[in-house]
């Protein structure tokens, strides 16, 4: 019991967790057209704020530098004037975004003359674990409100006064136009064990979306009582067949490994056929090393490219989120399907094939959020799929996978309408 | 570190894991009609093994009377013929069962050219964890089966000759027509830590769904570190509003308290219009005292009629599974709204009205599975619905929500077909 928290601490967290259950309530109550002017307010208060905010993060940023956090750290923490132009702008696109919250699913009638609605509701409350980025404190809240929850956020410590500042302007734009009180709080108590006081709120908090690290997202999920989706780290594969084109393999390598390296859904393996290995591997090695990427290959990699860093066996399993890509020799789709399945994340793996045998077994057989044939793993992401915003990539499979955008913070239930209806 | 379970259990359990990944890679490539030729296959063995199944199950039943048993547990435990029947029964019952595994749920096509197809795919592997019912070894898992998941059954060690027995029966049937190995496994040590390791399969258990007590559900809740889906108390209310009619009201109520008292759907809680109580309370308790159920009341209530039990607070929250009913005098649709809302357990929930408004209000803010108008709450079930047979009624807002049927059983992931789209 020496671990247990200060009584206060476990009070103020569940109080926090009672009040967002009553917001939850009001919330599900908003029609789309209100809850629309309250983000048009939300994203108004928000420009209003601009010179308190931006001083708030001036401190965020002199503390950080007082801290030593790393240059990497300071640039994500740090908001810019176009940066919260960005953040203001994602709220005012929410509005124009369908809302999931009343749409019914599915109807149908029962022999007995029961009516079954299978209707789309909000989740309730969602807690957002999250570091440093201060524009997670918006794009977050905004989400979440726009699918009519309540939500709870904890941000990194260093961004706190920023993140009072945005949560503040959030809430006094919203309240402006009718925002219930406590639909959006911030925890502001920068005690560890306030993220684990608020993973157990069992019965008041419905979801918790770590977003950042994956220590970050490994501790709340060993804390957590409350449900848990987890966006964990892409070990995306691109596995180029016999019968791949190979300028589509090279252009969709390129792009998928060096558009953007630091994202979940770059590329960091490529698998390739063992008849064209010795073709192929020279053309890439090519490519890859004018955009500057260290390739690391197995083997037979190895024997057809010389001077490549010979990969170990901890490469498969890494992220590398930077320009650095492993090479692999394997036998066919199925050699390629169930490396894919031992060593990736679940996350987004592609063929380039022109083989429909290949195609179609690669497609079932890879167990991942998003398999492509013949495209780059860079789509998975909501807008690229036309969903709208996210928040974020699941690499879990239950209730989410992949993009989480507005439906998926949704659940249903049932409304079943009858004339006296009893069961015989 | 004094709680670590001896290696052997750990990785006994973990091998039973691997093993299981392995059968649901294969059992993802069968078809609808291999499946269904494989469930006739399990049914018939399970006819086949009928005498050993009952001998097993009789030497469970004299260990239970030795150990001294309750009847109820030993009434749970015991197969007959006829129950048995009822097993193979419903077996053969999911082969006429669509499949929810291959389905496409939605497809689009982006401005770029970008096929999207959202697909319905099994889970994966399901761990079910259970208590005294020997039929539930088969129903799991043969619906998992028909889903195209691989299961790990975990009974109580009072049914393990029993659940052996029929395990047994399913794997030989099944292999004969070509189920794949491992894709039942039945834990057949009795050890209590062996439902721990179970539930800490992360990246090899995909879900886990107790079904039992709520102590069972609870301890699993609290160990587990892959996903779970609880089935937990159904503490299920009729409101009778006062635009009620009395003559329908009452039959629901009889229904929904009277029909099967011990199941979760059944009604704990009658709330009633502080306008009609007078009038309405009296017939209740006429009709209810006829069938013998012990009526407890709060104030008003009792006031309405005499010799009611008064009621204290713990019956607000209490699941009876009895014939005992809670009744309580409130303001209004609002006032029972809020009272559901605390009280209930988000199951089953039923308004008896003939007001449009006092409907609309109770349907959208009755925060539960299933909301009920002018019916019984007896209705939540898979069969009921028209879903097919169910593993449970989920009391969870993630995933599945109410009855949980074999779609409930699957997952989804995107397939994205390209002719070479990079991002730009």
């Amino acid at each position: 019991m020496d671990n247990a928290p200060a009584p206060s601490l476990h009070d103020t967290i569940r109080r926090m967790g009672e009040r967002a259950v009553a917001a939850s309530r009001a919330l599900a109550t908003l029609s789309t057209r209100k809850k629309n002017l309250i983000l048009e307010a939300m994203a108004d208060a928000l420009d209003a704020d601009r010179a308190r905010i931006l001083a708030a993060n001036a401190r965020d940023m002199a503390a950080g530098r007082d801290a030593g956090l790393a240059d990497a750290m300071l640039d994500r923490l740090h908001l810019t004037d176009a940066r919260l132009d960005g953040v203001i702008n994602a709220v005012r696109s929410l509005v124009g975004l369908r809302d999931p919250v009343g749409r019914e699913i599915a109807r149908w009638t029962r022999p007995n003359g029961l009516l079954i609605r299978k209707m789309r509701v909000p989740l309730g409350v969602i807690g957002i674990i999250y570091e440093a980025r201060p524009n997670v404190t918006v794009d977050a809240a905004a989400l979440c409100f726009k699918a009519s929850n309540a939500v709870i956020l904890r941000g990194g410590r260093e961004a706190l006064q920023t993140n009072i500042a945005l949560a503040e302007a959030l809430q006094r734009g919203g309240a402006a136009k009718g925002l219930p009180p406590d639909s959006i709080q911030l925890i502001s108590v920068t005690d560890h064990d306030a993220v684990r006081e608020l993973v157990r709120l069992e019965g008041l908090v419905d979801l918790v979306i770590p977003r950042g690290g994956e220590r970050l997202i490994r501790t709340v999920a060993e804390q957590a009582r409350v449900p848990v989706i987890k966006h964990y780290k892409g070990v995306c594969h691109v596995y180029v067949d016999k019968a791949a084109d190979p300028e589509m393999a090279l252009s969709i390598i390129e792009n998928a490994k060096c558009s953007r390296p630091g994202v979940c859904n770059a590329l960091e393996k490529v698998l390739v056929h063992r008849d064209i290995a010795p073709s192929f591997l020279p053309l890439l090695a090519e490519r890859l090393r004018a955009r500057r990427v260290e390739l690391r290959g197995d083997e037979a990699a190895c024997a057809a490219v010389p001077g490549l860093v010979p990969a170990t066996d901890a490469d498969w399993d890494a992220e590398y989120l930077d320009l650095v890509l492993a090479v692999k020799v394997v036998d066919g789709v199925q050699a390629a399907i169930d490396h894919i399945n031992r060593h990736g994340s679940h996350h987004s793996d592609s063929i380039i094939t022109a083989d429909a045998k290949a195609r179609d077994q690669f497609l079932q057989q890879v167990d991942s959020a998003c398999v492509y044939v013949n495209a780059s793993t860079r789509f998975t992401d909501g807008g690229e799929f036309g969903l709208g915003a996210e928040i974020g990539i699941s690499t879990d499979k239950l209730h989410a996978r992949g993009p989480m955008a507005l439906e998926e913070l949704t659940t249903y239930k049932y409304q079943i309408t009858g004339n006296g209806q009893i069961r015989v």
